[in-house]
């Protein structure tokens, strides 16, 4: 639908959500932001800012509030680990869980299945290499589900203080710690965000460093496969986790990722707002 | 109408109306936008924080710049008492009152009255009484003004130095310091929000001590009618003025109080928009 | 068009345009905002504030992710001159120039124009004088060119620290530091917003030496021409740049300004979004 000239149906014309983000993001909050709007589905935005948050309301007694004013959903994103799940438990809206804390982020890992699956039609025993920070990432742990449900191989590669040690036995991952090692015969690479930030909390020694041994270069890349496919969740650190010339160049779906969250959200949005799927008639 | 499935009508359509909060506030920006969009109209956030007002530009200014882009309304919301009246006489918009410092807030107290009338059909001869901090409230000064015109005996009750001494003589109302003694034989009592940061100014002595005498709790309300009504204008500091039981009890209306809003509010902007009550034909 | 009881038209219906802002603004992001709405495009705003750049991603790359998101037009205000060129030829959706540094304010400068052709028909010969802080002000840039393109004489006048030394000759506009020796024969003075930081910053001594030697005041305007035309971009500071009589008074178009802005913005979206101008039958 996303082609048409006019990218817009009447869907859920009536309908209104709540972006919820108690943690700044654009792509994220603009992305469904956009979708609903493609749907017609009107969106009223929450800012962390300016609001009854920071006079010490629960989360749930906002939520409560914004149902009461009779919204149908809520996409929050929290920095608190099952945010989502506990209000989907309280409230009668649905509830979308756009990143909680370092636990999960689903629409992300939909949207990277659906980006896979039009590059390379299956998973099944494809070899894909997540490539960072495992530990601190919602979206390692979101991908890891999603790829091995769809039957891919599975690995992890980074620092040793940034892989958290029970991961390789509880969620059946390989690990690697060298990623000249983890790159022959990988399909896909999903290059992590480097959250700069960690650096100060001495979890590695330098970004120099980290560059260093980590940098997904177009040199590295050379002991991959031809045809691997480059991911990255965005927003980029260029320069540190991935070379500009491996962002930019012909293997990576960086902004395929970007396109495909907006049709993967609208049909979320979709779906959840009680929109049906009609078998559609060609003729 | 907000029963309805699509609940949206086509009314305003055309119509831009302009949200102008001086101060952070999400409840009621949130259901002033939701309420416009119900109906169609426009509505433009005006945020304090990127502004012109930022950069010394006066309240009359900003707003007539904003009357010049042809819009159609204004809401405002500022700390200084007086503020939308001030609009009101100098602008050619309709200029709608979202609270102005502790002055006024009048449609908290219209959606107020309506949700006690859903309730309890009339406020004639009820008792209502209004918890907190009377002084610095404007929901309490709006509420007392409706409530009386609508024939209810308004008392309020809270310590010495959050109670005004006029208020006794100027607004006909019955002042109770003991929350104990003010309960027995109330229909209806409305807790403000205790504003914490009022306690470093000293106007009482700590937050333990403000709990301890004036916290509307399970045990205190045995003192009152067995169907009296609890309101709050939100948001909530539970276990501060209000018992998370109480809060979330049968006899609470809270969340009654927030869907109200929108319909209330619904109803402002339609009149002040040029909409015009037609008497529907009921076959 | 903005006459007409509901100034909505679905001439631009499905199109999408992001409104990214790295500089607060209220005027230009609002008249923007109505602009598109007027023409039933879907706005989409990006806040500086709660966005991926405060993580250090490239404006590029910014830009990348939502042009991939379908966004068929970006319009940008940014501190860095060039800014706006800059993504126009790297990007594939319309850019339009809402502010770059103290570079240039094409809009701006558009609806300048328009507002004195509604005015005076003609600036064919007019003498125009730009007052102010000529050296730091995109608004006078861009004034000087359109208004020279459109047959004007352009002077600009304010203290030597303000004014940039290579304007006389590379802009063909004439100087002067003494406002009483600029103002006679002008058909139409521009007053510049000073902007108050600047002080600190030592380019002028004083606010008070400021006022007493540029403030227009009407006192200042016996010596222009009767029916001289006052304009300001705005915002105002009162009795610093331009006395309040004077903002105020009859000959001045300030508020005329803006309302013209929200047509000429409509006008650049339209034509950018590729609505073609269809001759009008008229019987």
């Amino acid at each position: 639908m996303l082609e048409r000239p006019i990218p817009i149906v009447p869907t859920l014309r009536g309908k209104t959500v709540v972006n919820l983000f108690f943690e700044p993001s654009t792509r994220t909050s603009t992305s469904f932001a956009i979708a609903a709007k493609r749907l017609s589905c009107d969106v009223v935005n929450f800012s962390r800012v300016a609001s009854s948050v920071q006079k010490g309301e629960t989360l749930l007694d906002t939520t409560r509030n914004i149902e009461a004013m009779r919204v149908d959903g809520v996409i929050i994103r929290h920095s608190c680990p099952g945010a989502a799940r506990f209000l989907a438990k309280r409230i009668n809206a649905f509830v979308i869980n756009a990143g909680d804390g370092a636990h999960e982020h689903p629409t992300q890992a939909l949207l990277d299945a659906f980006t896979l699956l039009q590059k390379i039609k299956t998973l099944e025993k494809k070899k894909i290499l997540i490539l960072g920070d495992i530990a601190h990432s919602r979206v390692a742990r979101s991908d890891i589900w999603i790829f091995k449900k769809l039957g891919a191989e599975v690995s992890v590669c980074g620092p040793p203080t940034l892989i958290p040690p029970y991961i390789e036995e509880e969620m059946k991952v390989k690990v690697y710690f060298d990623l000249d090692k983890a790159l022959p015969g990988m399909d896909v690479i999903n290059v992590l965000r480097l959250q700069l930030e960690r650096q100060k909390r001495g979890v590695f020694p330098s970004l120099r460093e980290y560059r260093r041994f980590y940098c997904l270069t177009e040199e590295r890349l050379k002991k991959a496969k031809k045809d691997v496919i480059i991911m990255h969740p965005g927003p980029l650190n260029r320069g540190i986790e991935i070379h500009p010339d491996v962002a930019d160049g012909k293997r990576s779906v960086i902004l395929h990722q970007v396109r495909a969250g907006v049709a993967v959200r609208m049909a979320i949005l979709f779906l959840l707002a009680g929109g049906k799927i009609e078998k559609e008639k060609r003729e």
